[in-house]
C-alpha cells in the first residue's frame, strides 16, 4: 500500500474506486473499502479531515484523528493507494473556487457551508484521482444526493455509490463521533435510531419520529429524495455532540 | 466537421483543444481558432450562449446569434467538432449545482453572477470534452484569470491559454457586440482604446485612463494580474452597448 501526500505523487489510473474519508475508520468505511475492494481494480481512500465543511470550529478540533490505526485498517482491507494530503495542499493560499450545491435543506440548513465544503473537496479529489466510481455512506444520505446531483449538473464522469448503513448491536449507527459519548449519552443517543425505526411503516413518519424521540430535541426530522430511495433523517444533539440517522422507506440503495 | 447537439454524441479524445464560444464569431475567435488548430491533434469549437452568464435579459436577448455563419468560419478555420447544444441540455431540468469563483472585483463586481455562469458552464465544458488545452481572448483578461484559478483550485487537467486581443484598424477591440453601435456610436467607442493606450506608460495608468475617457463614464478602470502579465482594465457603456477592453502593462500572454 502506498501513502502519497501531494498531488504530485497521486497517478491517476483506469479502473479506480475512490473511497473519500476523514479517518477515525469504523466499520462503516470498512464497508465502503470493501465494497470498492469488490468493484475495482485499484482502490484509492483519501484521509483528509476537511476543514471547508466544518460550520463549527469546535467540532472540527474535536474530530477524532487516529492516522497511524487509519492506515492499518486500510492496508488489511486492500487498498492500494491513501491519499493523506496537508490541508494547505488542497486549500493552497489565494484559493477562492467554490462548488456550490444549492439549497439542499435539513443538513445544509442546519449546517451552512457543509454541503460546499464536502462538495468542492470531493470534486477536487474526482479531478485528482479520476476514479470510475466513488463510495459513500447510506448514514451521510443528503451527502449521497448533493455528490449524485453534483456529478450530474457538471457533467463528471464518476458514478456515486452509496452503501447501507452499519450499526452496532444496539442499533447506534457507526460514526466517528460516537466515540464522544459518555455511556449515559450513548443510551439517550439510541433514541435515534429507535424513533426512525418506530415511524418507518407509518402513513406520517416525520410526525411519528418527532413524537418517538423521547425528548430528544431534532434539528430536523425530514423526507429526503435519492432518486433510487426514499430516507427519512433526522439529527439531533445529545451533550455536545450532535448525530446524524435515516431509515429507509422506499426503494433501494445502490 | 462534425456538429454536435447532445453530450451523448461527444467522444473526448486525447490531444483535444477546446475554445469556448458564444457563436457571432469574429476574428478575435478565428485567432483563438488558429492557436488551437496550430497546437493540438483535434480542435473542438463549442457554440453556446449561455444564459446563465448574463446578468442582463435585455443583452441576452439582444446578443448577435448567427449559427450558419459560425459553421463556415469553424470549417475553414479545420475545427474538427463543433457543440452546439440546446440550453437544456446544459442546464436540465433540478440543475442546482455552480462554480462560484469568489469575489472578482471589476467585470464580477459590475455584472452579478456574471463569473458565477461563465465558470460553471466552462467546467462542465472541460469535464465533457476533456480538453489539454482551452483558448480565451485576452480582452476578457479577467475571464482568463477566473479559469486560471478555477483550473487550479479544483484541480482541473487543463492548460488555460491566452491569445492577444484582435483589433480592427481604428483600433477598436473586436467583439461580437459591436454590431449594435450605430455610426455615432463606435466613433464615441473609440474613446476607450484610445484612453488604455495614452495610459499604458503612465506612472498612474488607473488616473490617465479615466481622464482621458473624453466623458465616457466607465464601469469600472482597474489594474488586472493575470499571473504572467500585468493588465489596464476597463468598461463603458455606448447607448445601450457595454464595452469591455484592456492593454497590457507588464510581462506577457500566454
Amino acid at each position: 500500500m502506498k501513502v502519497v501526500r501531494t498531488i504530485a505523487e497521486l497517478e491517476p489510473a483506469p479502473g479506480t474506486g475512490l473511497v473519500p474519508t476523514m479517518g477515525a475508520l469504523h466499520d462503516g468505511h470498512v464497508a465502503l473499502l470493501r465494497a470498492a475492494r469488490a468493484e475495482n481494480e485499484t482502490v484509492v481512500m483519501s484521509l483528509f479531515v476537511n476543514p471547508a465543511q466544518f460550520d463549527e470550529q469546535a467540532d472540527l478540533d474535536a474530530y477524532p484523528r487516529d492516522e497511524a490505526g487509519d492506515l492499518a485498517i486500510a492496508e488489511r482491507e486492500g487498498v492500494d493507494v491513501v491519499f493523506a494530503p496537508a490541508a494547505d495542499e488542497l486549500y493552497p493560499p489565494g484559493f477562492t473556487t467554490w462548488v456550490d450545491p444549492g439549497d439542499a435543506g435539513a443538513e445544509g440548513a442546519a449546517r451552512p457551508g457543509h454541503f460546499r465544503g464536502a462538495a468542492t473537496v470531493c470534486l477536487k479529489l474526482f479531478n485528482l484521482v479520476r476514479p470510475e466510481r466513488a463510495y459513500f455512506g447510506q448514514k451521510d444520505a443528503q451527502q449521497v444526493a448533493v455528490m449524485r446531483r453534483l456529478v450530474q449538473d457538471l457533467n463528471v464522469p464518476v458514478e456515486i455509490r452509496a452503501v447501507p448503513t452499519v450499526r452496532d448491536p444496539d442499533g447506534l449507527a457507526l460514526s466517528s463521533r460516537n466515540a464522544r459519548l459518555s455511556p449515559e449519552e450513548r443510551e439517550r443517543a439510541l433514541g435515534l435510531p429507535r424513533a426512525l425505526a418506530a415511524a418507518a411503516g407509518a402513513p406520517d413518519p416525520v410526525a411519528v419520529a418527532r413524537g418517538s424521540l423521547n425528548g430528544l430535541e431534532p434539528d430536523y426530522v425530514e423526507l429526503l429524495d435519492l432518486g433510487d430511495a426514499k430516507l427519512l433523517a433526522a439529527a439531533i444533539r445529545v451533550g455536545s455532540t450532535r448525530l446524524i440517522d435515516n431509515v429507509l422507506l422506499e426503494g433501494e440503495i445502490r
